[in-house]
């Protein structure tokens, strides 16, 4: 895959898959994709079929759903609840999971830097009951599922890959599915905090906002991994690259000049990194209300992925229950 | 001021020279400009000495001071400390201060969105004694100024501008300076969280992460009004801005396309805008590691204030007789 | 009032007058009471109507409810709402608010020490709208009063009293009431976050999980306050001292040894000396899970001033409205 | 071990042994104590030998060394330092460490409840080094070892327990020693902030604040652990079990009432559970300062222990090199 086409950045295959066939200007072989929308949501499904397929558009092989539904940057309760339904009803269609499984949610990212929070934060809220099990009576078991969930920290300050510390906790814990959520990065501003991908693929190295070194998958924890995620930043380097696209695109059109249609791909890089000189690639836009908006969009994530888990209860009161 | 200069938007008068000097390829009349630098550090002082100055400049008149060390995005303790040292000498210089004035301190913007939560962390770091004036022993008293803080919180939080709010508490406090901490925008990426801006106009409208609507300045407060700022954001649609400009360069020397170099200011903006469509200017260009970029530099900003304030103080034991 | 009585420290005006009548063994002249139940929730008015009654049960003049309800230490929905709707009709019969008044809530206490984190956590999910007013649509506006809110922090971290703070505020917002939130001692642990207490005599120096030392009150401010509390701690020489009344009482049924039954308050004062040596008083009791307590009973706080405040609106899409 | 002896809870050796000592009127077998003091500071090692004295103490053979300033109450620098170099001093002298051994560094207890929060706080403060061994320059790495930190959360967050969590990435990370800190109850108020337990037995069941219901030990994690320990709280029924101990004590001096030196072990539990009903043991007395007192000493255990991790190291510069 070519640098140029790397420096606009996105976690999202929705947009990997519409980058590139603009840019090769006719369908992916091997990705097939699917819509369906409503008056406030979009939901696309992208199935990256093939290894030629997952080297083009450099996401690895599965499937990846995206629920889109710009008026989530508003706080619009009836449109969260909606959402939760949505991600729930996916979530379940996705993985075929026993009544008694345990499962694993793991909060990925960095507490401590607004855009890199989602994760911990919706891992903060999940209904965790791994440890209840033995309390629950039979028939609030038939609704509870054994779940349990961790944000280890990043890197930096845990000296730990995330890989490594929830290898250890599944090789002991031995859950039936890890679900890993994770801020992701963007190309498009306006699906910042507006969408949520879900994915039966893991987090693969080099997502995120933190950039994972190393990825969740099944391959490297040994049980099925679910991504869920939604991009909270664009890469600075982004910005800059769509404002030389824009140019080139009115130059197409001879708006302005015609020269520039000629612009190289490295010409393109060359210009991006003069403009992010030192630190390309380590700034990220975000939007001022980062901090309310996450907090709004954790609470989603984490009510999608409860009612999955715990399909039978009355969420008004399980509370009471537990305690 | 036309309103493309405006879309490269800076709280730095520094940068606001250097742009308008390169647009009208002259020397600003009125604005007087000096610079002192060592190894790490370098001092600029942009001086804006006319109404005609601040027009053109688009910043209040008065005295800007800047402290430039591109080190202090790594954890380093000795420049660090050396900052504080700076800081508090220009801020000693800059105003003249009894022995018995007290000072309230404000830190501005918003504790739970990190870039803009420079002024609360400051704040909070802030050495305040104005509670223990009766119960400080004579010989203490001589280095230890009566100091008071507060952390407002922003308008959408408390409903109230901040400036009704510092209005109605100097009011009742009366104190002989105000202090006001924010954190800013910068045009350059390279000058995010390594620049500290000292000045004695106040806060004006507009400026700030939060861009607040009313300033606060001796007009609206009735004492003096020293600024402390630290950029800790890139405005998005200054990414975009630069890369054209960037472009633009490169067509001068006839690089890629002459024809750019006839791009009008209206051109440009209609660019920008496509790039960033409907979020223009709500987004916001900050580093990754944010968080503990904040924390640090909040620490030498309160510490240059504390050294400013409480002069002949043994830091070590300052806390111990205070309690 | 003696020292001795002062021991079993209460900011509950409830707790005050049950001590009281114990030891005087009758009910106290100028104290009016009167109490309402059902199966979750006792609600009690204590009426202090003379200043000798004043005087006798050390809180001010004035009408304090009380909501008890245990169950709130238990995530139970349906009962935080019951609570919500009793406190907002409290209020509401408490002051008569014209439509068009504004309102300055204010959360005293320290955000960074959970048990006196109530009022800022209460203030934080207030839904303040007097920055919106001319925003709002007539037919919206009937149902959204003017509020604002702030939590000033504590005279430790400011330098200044709240009092100075708030009379500032006052001064230049001219709201036509203050409702101050405040977390509070309780003299029985089992009030401690399950009850709220209603009173229209403002805050009183020495009350409160933070001992204020001025008070927050009409003739302080120039405008009614309504105080609002929640117990979230019992001092430490209560327990202490509760536990020598417990085997006093023990000793008049003869149980044990008789002649406890001669202990003086003095001697009781010495003993309780004696077990919580040098930080008589600063130790405070507080439940291990004071952290969701807290938030829990915050929202409840929260849920009924803006029912009150804010009576006609569809509270599921209040936020959408207003952004 | 009786259930009265028991009410009076604390997890500090030294008072394990003054309590028992008090008791049985005699030095305990197989118990051996040495104290060394200085001005500000005593130490204490308690080294319990055989099982028998294990039963008797209820506390786990081995060697507990406690460090008592109660000048650590106040922000004293110098002290601080101090006890930090103690700290690091015994640390080093308890574990025969090779240079290039891996340790794992584990925060017990809830980041949320203030007085729980000790490890997590501390264990952020951890400079943690694994991750870029293979970056540091060899003469560097003569100073840093290699080590990394987590702090995992309680139960009711995560559904699993800690000891599940830790074991698991001990047995990936396998480091060559883990040190767990955690926050502790002790029997005196006095103790509560002031006193640093050093342990070589590891965290046992029943322990800290968060009361473990798993241990964290050579036996279960395979490898030796190290607990450092703060006590934070004093639980509200050893407030209560103090005072009914003072009247006694009283009593046996003739002062007030023979009769009461014949309270029964069973007798005082009653009046324990008459004054603390529902809530036994689940209150906690903590001091109203917490917030700040557990902030600096996290800072002292954390320097202490990358003092005793790091001993070359130039502490000014070591974020310089590690960047």
């Amino acid at each position: 895959m070519d640098q140029v086409f790397n420096a606009v950045r996105t976690d999202l295959a929705l947009e990997a898959r519409e980058m590139l066939t603009k840019r090769v200007q006719e369908e992916i072989p091997g990705v097939l994709v699917e819509t369906s929308e409503d008056d406030d949501v979009v939901i696309t499904r992208v199935n990256i079929t093939t290894p030629a397929a997952e080297k083009m558009m450099g996401k690895m092989q599965g499937k990846y759903i995206t629920i889109e539904a710009p008026g989530l940057r508003y706080k619009n309760t009836p449109l969260q609840e909606k959402i939760m339904k949505f991600l729930a009803d996916e979530l379940v269609a996705m993985v075929n999971l026993p009544r008694n499984a345990t499962v694993l949610i793991v909060g990925l990212g960095n507490w401590n830097v607004t855009p890199d929070a989602l994760g911990p934060r919706a891992a903060h809220k999940i209904v965790v009951t791994r440890h209840l099990q033995e309390m629950l009576s039979p028939e609030l078991k038939g609704g509870v599922r054994s779940v349990c969930a961790i944000a280890p920290g990043v890197l930096g300050i845990t000296g730990m890959e995330t890989a490594e510390i929830i290898q250890g906790i599944v090789s002991n814990i031995k859950p039936s599915l890890v679900i890993a959520i994770d801020a992701l990065a963007a190309a498009s501003s306006q699906r910042v905090i507006t969408t949520v991908q879900l994915a039966n693929t893991g987090i693969h190295p080099g997502s995120g906002v933190g950039n994972k070194r190393f990825g969740l998958t099944q391959s490297s924890l040994g049980v099925p991994v679910i991504a869920i995620g939604v991009p909270t930043v664009v890469h600075a380097s982004t910005i800059a690259m769509d404002t030389i696209n824009t140019l080139q695109e009115h130059a197409a059109f001879g708006r302005y000049f015609k020269s520039m249609a000629n612009l190289s791909d490295q010409d393109r890089q060359t210009i991006v990194r003069q403009v992010l000189p030192e630190m390309l690639g380590d700034l990220m836009v975000t939007p001022k209300e980062v901090d309310r908006l996450i907090e709004d969009i954790a609470a989603v994530v984490a009510g999608g992925i409860n009612q999955a888990m715990h399909p039978n209860i009355d969420y008004e009161n399980i509370h009471m229950y537990l305690h």
